[in-house]
């Protein structure tokens, strides 16, 4: 990622309409996002501290320094030695502040910290600030993760080829991992590999579970590449499927293109989640599908928008989801159908392409 | 990991101490010590509340639930919908409190939540309670230790067989990750390859740089098995290596040896970090040991105890920790060499036994 100067304004722009005074992020996305750095999520503490007005600062643990990417044009590098106090430095360069909006996933440890060090200071979520700059991509953005999408397709199609039974859940996660890294992602974020009664549970584990014929297979993995997500869910069978599974998959497929379908500029998240649930619900299967249809995508696997029920936020030209409606039998079988999706002034653009269907493996 | 009720117990005592009423916990590693299980990072709240007194409850997203093994003697499973309010429910939970400690890792989003649902109460990090426990390893955790540790032996020792001429640095990592999971790891935490000048940066992201003839290897790898981490470094050097690198090499020898002999029972924390800085700063190179000569490590990579200038803390049975002490020549090289030790009564316990020279490989 290589962030211009633009973002910097971005932010600061609306820090004046919130009437934030300072900015302070550590680990997650929105630090790369402003500054092209990335925070390693360990016990030494690294803060970007943004003021409304004045020179942005970026404090890392000096042995960190060699990792960051001089950017004169966005940050002034400082470091900390390992028995200074982190936390009074931050607390010395945000000086005097009535409004801070600290990073979403910045470590309670170090907010309890900085609430003690700036003691009159009201602090609220950086995501004010920046969730909205984020939610709308640029055609970069939107380059990066059709990029991404492509890799996952390419493995998605040739996991097609690939023998199942016989092999472990975890045998199939490694793989998907493997080629991940191969395709050129920096980081495979998950690769959910779940079979047969174990696909009923969305967030399943990969375990020694052995594949064996008639095994609906679920495979929901991404990664991040050049900094943006990928995110795909396809499903396989070992050998031809019940009339059961093939007609339940039938229902979630025409649920995943409705959903598709209804993401266009203006429609509330809300209500694509709900032409997506409602032909789930028409078939009787409405209990089953125990989640939201879709989330937002980008730097961060998981961000705004949420395609969930209670989301009122119209969607955007620029804004990029998955939908990925799922259907789940406690104790026999689930499945799911994921694409990432971008919403544009000439209608849902789906960046996936690999083939939908439901694919008979050996 | 498998946790008793002694482990909640010991908790609450501690909580009663504190006059801590309630304590919460998400992601990181203080849930799945308490409970065996743990948090997804992602954007829903998973959260384990234990009062001092009453029912401990662990309330997950409902999709997750089917990922958390029953333990009916720890706590009572309550799920929340993707329309519900966590945070509310968490409140309610929670009651009228004054003192709650929050997990030390929690997101910044969660803690600000939370704060304004429970406006009365004082937050504190959950270290407080739960790190004097945490750092007191019984038998079946240094067994544990000792185990992964093993684990990550056999790699080094593996290493020294392989080819580095020629390949990239982010080919060696990739190796070292595909190894751990190999060697019975269920997560790899870290593997940094630095080569030649790239190693003067102690955590350098592994790169495409082509290792070449001459060039020293920093490997330091790391990730968790049955729920405890190891954590290696070890020095190769492609063809034989300069009088220099060799003579650096033998301070940094010298220096590691102090460190781990230091680390007796009583003796505290900072003088562990003094006895190994001493012989690098006898040697002229004080100034290039840029960081502590250590971290504990348990569940989580790096934890209490902190061998560190200003850690006054005395090592006490059952400590487990890294002695790694480095040296770095920027533009140039860099060297570490890194064990896992536990303090006993009978001394320090090194757990890794891999070969400690500087390893020539082709």
């Amino acid at each position: 990622m290589n962030p211009d100067t633009t973002r910097l304004a971005r932010a600061r722009e609306r820090m004046g309409a919130l009437g934030v005074d300072v900015l302070l992020l550590s680990v997650g996305p929105d630090l790369p996002y402003l500054t092209g750095y990335e925070a390693m999520p360990l016990e030494r503490l690294t803060m970007f501290v943004l003021p409304v007005a004045g020179d942005p600062v970026l404090l890392v643990p000096r042995l960190e320094a060699p990792r960051v990417e001089a950017r004169p044009d966005l940050f002034v590098l400082e470091t900390w030695d390992e028995t200074d106090d982190p936390v009074a430095r931050v607390a010395a360069l945000a000086g005097s502040v009535g409004q801070v909006a600290i990073g979403d996933q910045t470590w309670a440890r170090f907010v309890l910290d900085l609430q003690r060090a700036l003691p009159g200071a009201e602090f609220s979520p950086a995501g004010r600030v920046l969730a909205p700059l984020r939610v709308v991509k640029d055609t970069a953005e939107i380059d990066a993760l059709r990029r991404a999408a492509h890799a996952v397709d390419g493995i998605a199609a040739e996991m097609r080829t690939r023998p199942f039974a016989g092999r472990r859940e975890i045998d199939v996660h490694r793989e998907l991992v493997e080629r991940m890294l191969e395709a050129g992602h920096e980081r495979a974020n998950f690769a959910i590999v779940a079979t047969a009664a174990n696909a009923a549970s969305p967030h399943h584990e990969p375990s020694s579970r052995v594949i064996a014929d008639g095994d609906v297979v679920l495979c929901d993995f991404g990664g991040t590449m050049d900094g943006y997500c990928s995110d795909i869910t396809r499903m396989f069978v070992v050998g031809e499927p019940t009339a059961e599974v093939a007609d339940t998959y039938a229902v979630l497929v025409a649920a995943q293109e409705a959903g598709v379908q209804a993401a266009t500029v203006g429609t509330p998240c809300e209500a694509v989640d709900a032409a997506a649930r409602r032909l789930i619900a028409d078939a009787g299967l409405g209990e089953h599908f125990v989640h939201r249809t879709g989330h937002g995508i980008g730097t961060e696997a998981h961000e705004d928008p949420y395609v969930v029920a209670g989301n009122l936020t119209p969607l955007a030209a620029g804004h990029a989801f998955s939908i990925e409606p799922g259907i789940y039998l406690p104790g026999r079988f689930g499945l799911r159908l994921e694409d990432i999706v971008v919403a544009t002034a000439t209608g849902p653009d789906r960046l996936n392409e690999a083939a939908r269907d439901l694919a008979v493996v050996g």
